[in-house]
């Protein structure tokens, strides 16, 4: 059933977005690292300097960049990585029938057309960021990252008291590489990077950090493409997605997922169960600990960033489950249950943790321990199989901190708004503080279709509580694979749950662009506020529907008023009126020998003796 | 720059929603109303009654009910408004040029074929349904308004304990007729209800019932015509809309509007400072109380049956925006800023508040207190103009008691999450428990082009706080007129915000339609997960784009994940699995003498030690 587009014919958008420029800001400690940005110039009337905004989409959108899908990305990383004398080249294992799910003729994608000896780290080595921070290292990984959250920040005034409430984050004022050490050092971030993957340009997840988001694409045994899925990839990072997950579950996952690796600036997530499961034939109870081991290392080797692991689901679980509206949802958690149950056995992944461990630290892929047992449905969120199963992971954090490697915590799922602080609030307790990542929440169950703003509200919520990063919902889930329309939807509400939650908690950055977008609205400035927004292209499209004209983009009003009403003209009248009224009555202050007024009540006893503002 | 479709082309959307049928429910003490609900039959499989379903769609969606826009719809309130004896026709005033923006020729919209002597109420009558509620009156309203809101709940069981967080709210376990007088006479919900207008089906705005929404309709002197407008409000309440505000601000605002409210089920508000304001070619300056009142009992003959009145822009509080970053967005807010700053006064809505209540006390009219100095942008939320207008709209609330007018309040707007409570709890506060009506809140500035989400996501959370009805934003917020796809994106989105709302209150009938489409969901009855939504023309579509065949709509999983890997398939096997296993545990249970397990921790031994499950 797969249609397999050509990778000749693999070709994705590339160029600035409208208005932006890309430029790079040089490292200190480390020169030679350029932390990508954009900047959005702003109008010359505005007289203000261009604004700048993290930049998640990699060298497409860099004009000066040379693209070529067949060849990958830059290994930008690699110097980094060698340089720190710990890592040994290997011969990986051997690509098998079965990683493809035994594709062949024309069903089978093309290997990936280079190839590079895959590194690990030597014997005895960790090679984590959790390590080397534990070791007072600071990586260049991590003032990348320092730089790349500052937004400039450090050179700005910063007048401004604090305004949010964190519930508890400490999010600095500048970020330092030392404080990105610091939070790595203590669990409370993760840089997903596999030295496998020299292609990232390096970001972290953490309740400190800027609120980051994920896209999931991949493809399934009924649908999509190679072409169809580096093209979702670039399309997502080019609108904000700051990791991809590829969960494909189809055949060609392995060469699929190389193309998307190899080509990608950002972290690849996987939950390699799926893979295992397609090496089974489907059958989740012929899944051994072997099968899955190798899978790890073929992901490992091929630069993935961060597993979906559902090592909590545990057999004495699986019976809480059983009375449930929607039993289990998570696709891993419901292979593991059935496993379990088909052996009467601990789940292997749980009893096999340690080994995981092991393996992961070896190339520094982050643990996403997944929650296989998160609530399908309003009526089974908080229940006692999620919150059994989220204490399990808790023990499972601390066995992974044990050894060296990156930890970040899965959560659900569908929740009602009353329930949504509950589980921040214990997933903080239970893991330690470990970056939570969660899919939603959903906060009803009745629109499907529109299962992005069910849950993009959740996000948010879940956002500002603590949230370090957010999995996308597309207007498809429960319905279909998302396709490229749907990826742009789902990544811009996102955005926006995202921006909203850093609002909230009082980021001291994340209000600049609200600002420069609002006070671009008040004065008139159309292409500064298409240009500032999340997508600048439905934003201009949208106003063009009704004001076509390149002369409206100059107008003092749009079509939803028209010209007599709009009340920003007005308010801009009101305001010149009243400042010069101002200045009058502050004369007949300065005249009384009073003090500018403060309250309300004064100005009004002031307005009503004087008759003049 | 009208484009005027002709009347005689008015077509509007008719029939039932996708596998609903509307049924009506007859009252007891009246049993003369006919109160319409919408039943979604399910499958034979699911062994489950007809979800019924809040209906806001008016006759369109009923096969029985003959439509004919130029007619209009039946007067089914006139028979109660006539049988209290208070109310008298009288001859109405006269439609002046002025009336329809001096619209002429083949500009001017035609009138509607039919006319009514208006009603008003006798002298020294009040015919508010505030008054009979104080009087101790169960109006038919209010029967009518206690059927609808309980959906039917007070025959089914409800063994389940409350689950939510009300935040003061004190919602009913069956909603009596006695219960809705009580509120009304409380203050604490509005029924709006002009007697000019019996062609509504009563409903109720109130914290302590469901939470309704808003649709923002209207022409503008930019865009739009007389059939777009018709077929818009048609639209927006096949879809949900509990009201409709007519926002017109172009020509033919009179012809328009009565066309509008003639075939309107639902409420219609309107700004009636806006239509004053073409009276007098645009210049705020050249409002008068006298143009401004005609104005009011022309929209009070015609029936619209609540007025945004902005009179808690008070002068001394129009210098305290001067320093915003978007000064006053609000239309009408701007509007009556530049009247007081021109004359150097207060503003005559406020010094002739009391006119004014007596004006709509002889039509019902309730008030809508308008936010004119709400915020727009983040960076001006909270800020001392909006809470002092806040604190006038809580002095005029107690006046229009006084009256028996009925009042709710309008809220911003533009709000970080971490603000919106603060409004909530202040208007409560200051305003006596009327109810709340808001626009979103907007949560970020930074999405143009989705505003609609932005706001949605504010909407859930003050929604849930004890907002009693949410105005809609739509995709167009900002940059255009919306247009009919926009429209059904606002309502869609702002009833998922509402009813997210009422779950997290714990509104005793709310979960059963999640519930509902959840086992639909896990049984993989595709028709019921497309007809429980709310689109299920949207989430049949959305399916159909990857597994359109018929067969697909029996099959065991989607094309998420294919047939291997479907969790629910899964999890069904999980189920059965478990519990014959918990069957044979049980076994093993009684034998030992020992108890049903009820922890985690006891399982987990009794697993142990059994291996079994």
């Amino acid at each position: 059933m797969n249609v397999i587009t050509k990778p000749e014919r693999i070709s994705v958008t590339t160029g600035p977005l409208p208005g932006s420029r890309k430029t790079y800001v040089a490292g200190v400690s480390h020169p030679e690292i350029r932390v990508p940005t954009r900047e959005i110039p702003l109008h010359e009337t505005a007289g203000e300097p261009p604004l700048r905004v993290y930049d998640t989409s990699g060298p497409y959108t860099d004009p000066k960049a040379e693209i070529d899908i067949h060849q990958g990305l830059r290994p930008i990383r690699e110097p980094w990585i060698r340089a720190r004398g710990d890592v040994e080249e290997y011969t990986g294992r051997t690509v098998e029938a079965a990683d493809n799910g035994f594709a062949d003729g024309s069903r089978l994608v093309p290997e990936f057309p280079l190839s590079r000896r895959p590194m690990r780290a030597k014997a005895g080595k960790a090679v984590t960021q959790l390590a080397y921070a534990r070791a007072g290292v600071i990586t260049p990984e991590m003032e990348f990252i320092a730089i790349r959250e500052n937004l400039g920040r450090e050179v700005r005034r910063n007048d401004d008291a604090r305004d949010g409430e964190s519930f508890g984050a400490s999010i600095p004022d500048v970020v330092t590489p030392e404080f990105v050490r610091d939070e790595v050092a203590g669990g409370r971030a993760i840089i997903p990077s596999n030295i496998n993957h020299p292609e990232t340009e390096p970001m972290i997840i953490g309740r400190n950090f800027l609120v980051k988001i994920n896209a999931n694409i991949g493809n399934s045994a009924v649908t999509s493409s190679v072409a169809d899925e580096v093209d979702k990839m670039v399309w997502a990072i080019r609108w904000g997605a700051d990791n991809v997950m590829d969960l494909s579950t189809g055949r060609n996952i392995h060469n699929i997922r190389e193309w998307i690796i190899r080509n990608s600036p950002v972290p690849i997530g996987t939950v390699p169960i799926y893979q295992a499961l397609e090496k089974v034939g489907g059958a989740a109870e012929e899944l051994t600990w072997d099968i899955y081991r190798d899978t790890l290392i073929e992901h490992c080797e091929q630069g993935v960033d961060y597993f979906t692991i559902h090592a909590g689901v545990r057999l004495p679980y699986v019976p809480l489950t059983a009375k449930r509206v929607t039993g289990i949802v998570s696709r891993g958690g419901s292979i593991m249950a059935k496993w379990c149950l088909a052996h009467y056995q601990e789940s292997f992944l749980y009893t096999h943790f340690e080994e995981i461990c092991d393996i992961m630290r070896a190339y520094d892929v982050s643990f996403s321990l997944g929650d296989g047992l998160r609530p399908g449905s309003i009526a089974d969120a908080n229940d006692e199989a999620q919150f059994a199963e989220l204490e399990t992971l808790g023990e499972l954090t601390r066995v992974a901190w044990k050894k060296d490697v990156q930890v970040m915590i899965e959560g659900p799922g569908h929740v009602p708004m009353h329930k949504i602080k509950i589980n921040m609030d214990k997933q903080l307790r239970e893991c330690g503080e470990a970056p939570f990542y969660t899919l939603g929440p959903l906060t009803t169950d009745v629109a499907p279709g529109y299962d992005h703003i069910t849950s993009g509200i959740g996000a948010a919520m879940i956002g500002w509580f603590g949230t370090a990063m957010l999995c996308y919902v597309t207007p498809k889930e429960h319905l279909g694979l998302p396709d490229r329309d749907d990826v742009k939807t789902g990544v811009i509400t996102y955005r926006i749950a995202a921006h909203a939650a850093d609002l909230a908690k009082g980021h001291p950055a994340a209000r600049e662009r609200d600002d420069a977008l609002s006070r671009a609205r008040f004065e008139f400035r159309w292409e500064d506020q298409f240009n500032l927004s999340l997508d600048p292209e439905t934003a201009r499209a949208f106003h063009d529907q009704t004001l076509p004209k390149e002369a409206h983009k100059v107008a003092h009003f749009c079509s939803m008023c028209g010209p007599k009403f709009c009340s920003m003209k007005i308010s801009q009248d009101v305001r010149e009126f009243a400042e010069s009224g101002m200045a009058q009555m502050a004369e007949e202050f300065r005249r009384g020998g009073g003090e500018i007024y403060r309250s309300t009540d004064e100005l009004k006893e002031l307005v009503e003796s004087n008759k003049v503002l």
